[in-house]
Order: C-alpha cells, then structure tokens, then sequence
C-alpha cells in the first residue's frame, strides 16, 4: 500500500466536516499507511471555504468544483454537497477517471442513480457511497454473526429511524422540507440508511406496501438554508411543505423474511432514533444507534435456562476497527464512523479493490424508495423489481 | 355497593386460573366490598373441572356451560373457552340476563361479534370483554397522560407483539394453528390486545394496509388441544397450518396520526413482547409488557438541558390501583392485571355502571382484524369503517 | 402430601396481608395439595382483626396471640408483627410446639436472635424466617448458576438497598424510626435482606468495616405507628431520631471474596432499589428487584466477540415456580414471592423436613449488623464470628 | 487568542495517542482559533517514536525530553510516560517555565504530588492533570445540576469503576501490577478516576475506612511491559504481584454525604464500567461511562405521578460542548473526551487562565488514595485531611 491518495472535497458542512475529521484520524488510528492528502476543498462560498480549508487543514481551497476534477494530482473526488447535485458532479469525476466517493443519497431517484453507477462501472473507477452506519462496529457484528450462520432462517426484519426535529410548527422551511433539493423527506434521508442496512443484512426486498404523512403543511420561511437549529423570525410568511414528514412501509425480502419500517422527523424524544432488530430461526439481533458501541444479540440455540439477549460491548479487539482504537470498554462515536468508513475506502484503492458499498447500493436504496412512493401513490402492493 | 356477586365460569385452562385468581383476590386487595362468590365452574371433562373447583376454590362444578345459565343465583357469566365457543354460550347467557365477561377475542369475525354487542345492548346486561392490559397501571398512567392533554397531538402511534414460541419447526399443530378455533393466528391473538390499545389511547383507525406470512406451512399433529410447551412425538404425521403466523401492518388513525403495527410467533428471544410508542407534539410515552410495572413518558415541554424519557415505576400511591397493594417499587405481575381487571368489572355490577372495555371494543378489533386481512388479499388499502 | 395446615397468623398489616394473599394463591398456583386453612388472624385492634379477618379471608379472629397458641387445631403459627414482639411471640409458639414462621428481623439483636434458634431447634419444630427475596426465581436462578459453578470463584459481592421515602425532613416519626420497634433503621430493615442474599449467594462474611449516618436528627410527632405514606399535622412537634438512616459497609467473605453493601432510604429516585452483583472468574450476575423477573448473567467462559450480559426473564418453565404460573414473558409480582416462600414452607411441613431459610439465617443475619455497629462505634474493622 | 501553541508531548502510547489524536481534532470540532503546533513527540525507543511522529502528524521527534525542555519555541510540555516518570519530568519542565499537562496519577504518592503542585504555583505556569472523566458532557451536566441546587442538599455518593481484564491468572505481570511503576493498583489506577469525580461533584472527603485484596498473587512474567491484551508463553517463570487488585472504601463527606467506592479489575463481564450516582434531597443523578453520552436525573421535586430517572442523552446543542459536534443523538466516544479536555487546556493557556483541574486535583485524589492504604493498614478511619 504505497500509492498517495490526494483528495478533492466538495461541501464543507455536516459531511464535510465529519469527512476531513476521517481524513485527519486515519493514520493516527489506522497506520502511517493509512495517510492521505487533504489536497482541496471546495466551496461555492469564498469566505466559508477559505476558512473551512484552514480548519479542516487542506491545503488549498476553490469556488468552482470544476477546478478539482480537472487537476491531474487529485485521485479521489469526495462529493458532499447537496443531494441535489450529486449527479452532475459524480458524473464530471467519473468522466475525469477519478476516484468518487459520493454522500447518500447518490442522486433524488433511481434512474439517475443507475446513470451514476453505470458510468462508474464503465469507467473502471472506484466508489463508494456514504452508507456510514454499515462501519458501525455492532452492525458488522450483526452481519458477521448472520454470514457465519448464527441466525439461521430470517423471518423478521424490523427498522425504525425516529427524529424529532421537525415536531414543533415553529421549526422553519430548511433545505431539508424542500423537494427540489431533497427529492423526498423521511423516507430519503432517513429511509436510505435503514433500506440499506435491510440489504446489507438481509437482502433483497421483493415487494412493499407503505403510507406516509406531511403533519404541518405550511412551515415559516427563512433566509438561506438552515440547519437542524434554524429558527424564523416572528411572523415570518408561511411556504408550502412538499415532502413527507413520515413514512411507514411493510413489505417481504426475496428470502421470505417480513420486513417493517419507520421513518420519522416527529417522535418527541428521540433524537437519532435508528434501530433495528432481525429475528432467525436460530437468533437474533438488535441494534440502537444511541448506543451504538452495544449490539444485543440473542443465541435462540442456548438452553432456556439461560438464553436471552446479551448486550455485547463491541469494543473489545475482536470486533471491527477496535483493535485499531482503545481496550475495551472504551467506546467510539458517531464521527468514528467516517473514518472506519474511509479507512475501507481508501485501503481499496490502494489495493486496486472495489470497496463496498459501492454506487450499486445507492440505486438499490434508490429503488426501494421510489417503490414505496408508487405503492403510496397507488394505494397497493409493488413489486420492487418491477420499478 | 352490597348487592352478592355469584359466579359461574365456564373453562378452567390460562384464563379460567388467572380469572379464578383474580376473583380470590379481589376482597384482600381492594377491600371487603369486592368479596364475590366462586359458585360454579364448568368444563367438558367431569375429571378436570373437579379437580379445578376444588384447586381453585369454586364451590360446585358443571360440564355443561347451561347449567350455569339457567340457574338463578348466578349473576354472572364468565367466559374463559375458546374463542369458537364465544358466540353460543355468550348470546345464551345474555338470553337469560346475566352479565357476561367475555375473554378476548369476542368472536371469530366482526359479524358475529357485533350480534353479540348488539344482544348485550338490547338486553342491558353489563358486559366487558378481556382486554386485561387495558388495567396495567403504565397505561393507564399513559391514558391519563393523553387525557390530559400531556402528549398533545398525536403523531404516531406503533405496537409491536412479539413471541417466539413457535420459532422452530418441530413445535406441533396445537390449537392455536387451527383457523376453525381461532379464527385467525398473529392477527387475532397478538393483534386483538395491541389493536385493542391502540384503540383505548389514541381512537379509531381508518385505514390500513399490511402484509403476513405462515412461515412454517406444516406441522407435526399432536393428540389434545396442546398448549404453549406442547411436544409432538417423534414421527408424528404433518398437518398444514392455515393461519397467519405473522402479521405487518401500517396505517392511519381517523385523527391523522400514523400507525404502525407487528405482530409474530417467530420473534426468537423474546417471550411476551407486546410494546408500544406514542408520539405526540408535546410529548411521547413508551411501554413494553416485560417491564410492566414502567412508563417511559418524554416531557417535550421540559428544556433541552433535562429532556429525556424518563422511567416512571408505577407503584406509587397515586398510579392506579397501586394504593391497593404494596408501597412505592413493590412491583406487580401479569396475573395483578386480571384483579384490577375484575375489578373494574365487578364494581360497574354493583354500581349498576357498564363497564369498559365493553363487547363494542371487540367489535371494534374485529373489524380492525378482518381488514387487515381483506388489505392482504387484495394488496391495497382498506378503509375500515366499510368493513 | 396429606396432613392438613391449619394456621394462625398474628398481625394483618403490611406483611399480613402479604401472607394472607399467598396462603389464598397457594393451592391455584402449586395445586390442590397446597391448600391450607386460614384458621384465625390476631390483631390487638378487635375492629380491624375483625374485617381483616373477612378481608383476608380467616375463618375467625382474635385479640390475644396466646389464644391461637393454646388451641390445639393450629399447627402453623405465622408471625408479622412489629419487630419488637418477634421474640415472646416465637418463643411462646415454640414452647407450644408449633411450627413458626417468623417475619424478618427474626430479633433486635444476635442474642435474642440465637436463643430463639436455639430453642426451635431443641423443640424440633419447623421454623422459617421472612427472607422473601429468596423466592424471586431470578435470585434462584443466580444460586443455581453458583452452584454449578458458573460463576466459578467468587471475587466480589456488592449489593444495594436503595429507598427514598425519608428523604424528606418533613416525613414523620413513625414506627420505623422507633429504635425500641425496629432496633436498628437502614441495616436493619434493609440490610438484613441483601445480608441473607450474601450468606444464600456466596456464605459467611469474615471481617467489615462500615459507617452509618442520621441525616435527619429529628422529626414530626404523629398519631400511631404511620406506614411509609404518613404525614404530620402542620406544626407538629419534633422527636429524636435514634436509628441511623443510611449505611455502608464493607468487608471479606471466609471464602476471600470482597464484599460491599449499601442501605439507604435516602437515594432519590430509588423506590425499592435492592439490587446486587456478583464476579466470579468464569462469569458474573446481576439483580435489580424493580425488574425482579430478570437476571443479569454474563458466561465469561464465552468467546469475547459475543461475550457480554445476558437479560434472562425467568419465566421460563426450567426456572423455579414458572411451571406453576403462566407461560414465558407472563412477569410475577411482589406478591408471588410470599406465594413460593409460603410453598416452600408449607412444603416442608407436609413432607418433615426442615425449610431453608431457617431461623439460622435470621441469626446470621442478625449476627452481621452488630459486627457492623460495632465497626462503627470503634471506628475499626470487626471480626464477624467475635460478635 | 492568538498566541501560538507549539506542544512537546513525552510518551506515545495509549495516551500519546488519545493526545494526538485530540491536538489533531481541535481546530476542526473547536475551530480556527484552537489550532496548536504539534511540535516534537519524545520517546525512549527510536524507531518507535520515530514512526510515532511520522503516523501522529508530529513535525520532529526525540529520544531524550530534556530536549523538548529545553527548547525555546516549545511553551507547552504534555507528560505521558509510565507514573514513576512523571514527577522527574514535571518538576524539569515547570523549572524551565513551561506550561505543563500531566497525564493522571500526578505521582506515586501525596508527597511527591504535593511538591510538583507547589513548584508550578510558584512558577506561575498553566498546569492541567489529566482526569479527562470531567470533560464528558453527562458528568458536566451533573455537575451543572448541582451547582444550579437541583440535587439539593447531597446525601449519598457511590462510585464504582469495575474492569475485568485481570480476572484471569494467566494474564501476565504487565507494568500495571508493578508497584515501582504504578505505585498502586486499582486504587491509583483506576480510583484516582472516580475519586477526583467526588472532589469535582460533591466535595472533599473526612474520613475513609477500607480493605482490599490481591486475589491472585503470582502472574506469569513476559518481555517488555505488556498492554492490556498481553499474552505470556506457556511456562513462563511466576513473579509475585505486589498492588491491589481491587479495593473498596466508604465514609464521609466534609458536607455530610455518605461515600462509597469500589474499583476492581476482576468484575467479569465489565469493561470499562465506570459509574456513579449522587442522590440529594431534591433530585439525583446517575451516570455510566459504557454509555457516556447519557445522564440519568431524577427531579425529585416534580410530582410522583411521573417522577423517575430521565436518561438525558447529552448530545442536544445546550450540552457541554455538544455544539461543536454534530446534531442531537449523534454520539461522542472517549477519544473526544481528550479533545474537550485539551480545548479547556489550550483555551486557558491563550487566555491566559488557569485550567482546571489543575495539579491540586492531583494532590487531593493522591492524598485520598493515601489515606485508603493507611485506613486498610490500620485496619480503622483515617481522617484524610492528616495524611
């Protein structure tokens, strides 16, 4: 593993910031091999990018992402910037031959999602997308124990991603509320990594029923485009809610597993709510990302006297990326995430492999998504295949 | 509230021992006025019901249920059968002027159990059917919370029901496979009780759309009716199961919140699973039935610094019926349910009140039941007030 | 198992009831064999012997304990009174030849403790003393997986008795802070408890070394004895406090092992916070009476990567009782542990054997909380077998 | 705050790391204005430290500290060598005016501490010892609440810090169990943690009574100094243990409270299970390392009827630090405890403050660990304040 990797960044907000922090650990947990170069950073705003660079520490910055894809020195091409455009810019860095790794959701449905994976795969590239929770250390915990076996048939999947962010009427028409930008509400932003944790450990759905909701129809506009702590001002004029606030949808996996989903910005109290649990014939498995150091697993093949779910703490140096970090017991955060994550990523270029989850897994989130908006908009069963 | 309560039971299995401990019960728990009087017990084999009238302390037995019925010092009909034999003996027992408790489900379908409240009704009987968990003081607490305005508008409601008693293949076709008993598998059993809550805390449901599976389609044929730890001998012959060993559904409550629902046998690790979450913009509250001595409620009103779910123990004087029994974190357990549960029921008699849940909540189940069932054959949305 | 149980009870307060509850379920939870008759109750108050007697459901009552003593029809004397009168009541009984039950603390004192032992062992009467906690089948399961040696050598100990009714200063002088009634507060009341669990769980301490305070010097005068929800009139006077509200305690077991305890009716939050944990070098427990029907276990023995605490609801029917009640997941109360404590008991009697735990456990008990005073009051560690 | 921060750090091991990893994440979490120069790392092993700079992103390195003292542009000195070095090095680096971090324990014993703390007041250099405990936000926010009078008048503080890595006695004779090194074991290693959490929370301790053990008294010897994952060879030669494997202490706060403490490294199944809970006679809180984002507070001043311990997750925008991270529920992990302990370091040292805690902290925490040893010797109280 010696090939340098020199980085173009494309967003410097919240995925921007948590990748150059990725960027920055991965030698210090993973290796001097491990080092890359934050080469540049890019940024519509000069002011904020300019100084995002000197904070994040990449050595130069520009305006115009154009700028990166054409520099002969950058090799990977980090997109995160609005969902809005991710197709247009992943679609230049592939035409470019660079490297691409690409923010979910990898575009606002599947059609332009397959663009994208496909001209990947032409090209030759490598990339990935950011589905971070699959290098949650207890996530790949539940798939190593389901691969080797552990769980045996699996009858049930069930997924919920609970926020609260958007309960209050007050709370203003960010980014987030807007279609253009957004394509969907609950069941992209929140939808997208619970879809593809289903694939990642189950796999296929074969057919989805759902229903959906916009509560608050009318939220109060505001100047730019907020975050998760905007507020208007008083009496600021009202602008119309065109995506959904939550989303439920049930449905079957090819295997004949059932599988249930919520996705919300409404359910006071819960923070970043995502959990699931799968049950199999031999055992069974749950997850709660605000304890996301902790996978509780239940071996069905134990004598009753003593089976139940067991919380395992996977911190100790068996578990992924634990032996890279501290002994046991002490536990990682969510900004730990991106850099397992890019850890995988950047060892597969080095070592000329596809990481995973490439582009692939984006269109297939992407398709699940649109299906369930048909079988909402039909009021009836689809067919995931078929769309 | 003098008036003598004299009972006849009829069936002396789960329920006919949690009723027949509960009415024991009554009088040292909730004081002298509740004593009533265990007249007579009924079952089909002469052996068994008298072993039960003297284990349970009835003081006469019967093996056929009219006996009960046309004696005029009984008062009160309490029906504890399979749910095959509900209708018959309940509309029987109306005839003559008792009060009838009626286990749940009602009936096999909504027809049969609206002939049954509408008899009730016409007659002026008292009837109540066994919702227990209606009684659990946590959700009473979360009734109350409601009531008083605590959760505000609600969002969202989800249940979930899971066991995993009949997880492996080897478990035999008991009667709880066999649709001409019950009617219907996860729907009915689980669904009725999760269907029934959501009912009582958030109101009528008006559309549904959901999914089943019978995972395991033949099973091993036992001798008996069999219960939840039957064993088939080895060999035996395989006989198809034609109920629903899962159920999946998703929803909307006529006052705009969403619904999600799960019910299953096959949920290994967990034994009595029946949970819920309500979302509302002022608050949440959580329950789940192994820990059923708590309450987790989400003040949303509360600061940021201090918000949280908190674990209420709902044992102190001021949860309901917790004055009755022990000091504050002196918990109870499921089979207290049934007492709070007789309660209810006995002091309504004795007060000339109806009672509550009446037979119009498993109406209102059934009707719930059969169109989930009617989404799941036709693949699309059922508006439940047209079942 | 044929001999009839006739039994006389003396007191019908909070333990009074309790017993009365349990002799009632007796025979419905652990069959037709397990009946006994509730003879007569005795209370100094005629009135309230009188409707406790119906409440309960005795057949008579009376005003003097030695009435029940003297007949010849009793062969149960169940003892709960007030701690103080303990002593003359059993030794009395004893006297008279009949089997005691007697509540926890079995004395004031290792003294009166010891000769009450002494003497029910000389008479050949069975004898069994209060430790209720014994019967919570999740503490059984604990002793059952020691005993097996799961958890191998036993290195640590530590239990807690948290409460919080006292916190206030404005709570009254009741009976419980009597240093003439109760002996002791906090290592009394509480402590003798998780002292027995100790001795039951892992045998004899060897040395401790502890400290006690009296937050609340002095409080308001009241009427009568006051239960744990009394409150004084406005201005009312004040009286010494002479108990001690909290202790802790420290020390080693004859087997090696460290121990720590912790008893105080001052811990906020915590309403009937017993709970304990126990390391040994293949595996630990965990206890929390407030979810009684869940035992901690992790099989240190394991593989680290899926290695951890295991929750273990112990209704399953290979643990103790659960084949007696309901099916898996169907949690037990309070209440039930009176209902296997007095099955044991009775049990016992009906097949001559001497129960466990006998009056040895109320000496030893009783043993440790001098050993501990007496730390106190010479600011320095005691040898338990000195006192 | 401008001043230049040019850092010379000693030792690059499992501190080392934490410490570089934090100087590297505070620009990008804390912004701008919080970038330091990590300037030169030193390490005795020069092919080691050589490839620590390289993988830590330090600029030079060295094998010998006084050259990193002695360098003019270095104005801060971070000490993370095994204990027994760090009174020798911190005495040199505050004789040459340098601002000093000290890693935890300040030295060996109360004396020495007391001499380094003496040295730097006198020298009037920015000192911080290393409890990087107080920078979680959960224990911030207990700290917060009391201050602000919500837990009222304290009662009761227990601490528990359990680890399991020595359990077995295969585990060989790492630095860890070397007095010459450590000075202590679990009570220095592992207590000066919750120690200094009592001083921080509640205030200083009067008196201590304790005992501890040495389970296992002979380990098997290895090369070098072993991690916590050290394995020995198969026969290797047995060497005797000479620290505490686990010790336990109760006594008294100046302010009244009762205190309890147990720390251990033979608690199987606990990894890292530091945890305390404080109860006062408004409010209480409970906290657990394994689960750091989270604090447990129950207000007792609300009503019963939903009182409980509300689980806080510290993550919301008002919690310590928080808003320099990510959004509500998106978890810190132990790593950033070292970077919100480093912000107050640095942050103190451009403004020209004095951090906390500072070696006073240090003093104390060694003056209680003292005290417990003489306690255990004497086999009586100490009074902390004459040691």
């Amino acid at each position: 593993m010696s090939k340098e990797i020199n980085i173009g960044i494309i967003g410097y907000k919240f995925m921007g910031k948590a990748h150059s922090s990725a960027f920055t650990q991965l030698p210090i947990y993973f290796g001097e091999d491990m080092k890359v170069n934050k080469k540049i950073i890019c940024g519509r705003n000069e002011d904020k990018v300019k100084r995002a660079a000197s904070q994040f520490g990449w050595e130069e910055y520009a305006t115009d992402y154009r700028e990166l894809i054409k520099r002969d020195d950058i090799n990977v091409i980090d997109v995160t910037t609005p969902s809005n455009y991710h197709k247009q810019i992943v679609m230049e860095a592939i035409d470019a031959g660079k490297n691409v790794f690409c923010e979910k959701p990898l575009a606002l449905n599947v059609q332009d999602a397959r663009e994208m994976h496909e001209a990947a795969a032409k090209k030759g590239i490598k990339h990935q997308i950011g589905f971070n929770y699959r290098f949650v250390p207890a996530i790949r915990l539940a798939k190593q124990l389901i691969d080797e076996g552990r769980l045996g048939k699996v009858y049930h999947f069930r997924a919920r991603y609970l926020q609260d962010w958007a309960t209050s009427p007050d709370f203003p028409l960010t980014w987030r509320f807007d279609k253009k930008v957004c394509g969907s509400g609950s069941s992209g932003d929140l939808g997208a990594h619970v879809i593809d944790l289903a694939h990642f450990l189950v796999g296929d759905l074969k057919v989805v029923t759902g229903i959906n909701e916009t509560f608050i129809k009318q939220r109060p506009i505001i100047e730019g485009e907020g975050g998760l702590s905007a507020k208007a001002e008083k009496g600021a004029p009202l602008g119309e809610v065109l995506i959904d606030d939550a989303t439920i949808f049930c449905g079957q996996f090819e295997c004949g597993a059932l599988a249930s989903f919520e996705m919300t910005r409404y359910a006071a109290g819960n923070k970043n709510g995502m959990g699931f649990e799968i049950n199999g014939d031999k055992g069974s498995v749950k997850f709660f990302f605000e304890r996301m150091n902790e996978l509780m697993y239940c071996d069905y093949t134990q004598d009753g006297l003593t089976q139940g779910f067991t919380r395992i703490q996977t911190t100790d140096y068996m578990h992924s990326y634990a032996k890279y970090y501290y002994p046991a017991g002490h536990v990682i955060g969510y900004a730990d995430t991106f850099t397992c994550e890019m850890y995988e990523f950047i060892k597969a270029i080095k070592e000329n492999d596809q990481a995973a989850p490439g582009f692939e897994a984006g269109v297939k989130a992407a398709q699940v998504i649109d299906a369930v908006d048909l079988s909402i908009a039909n009021r009836a069963w689809v067919n995931v295949a078929e769309v």
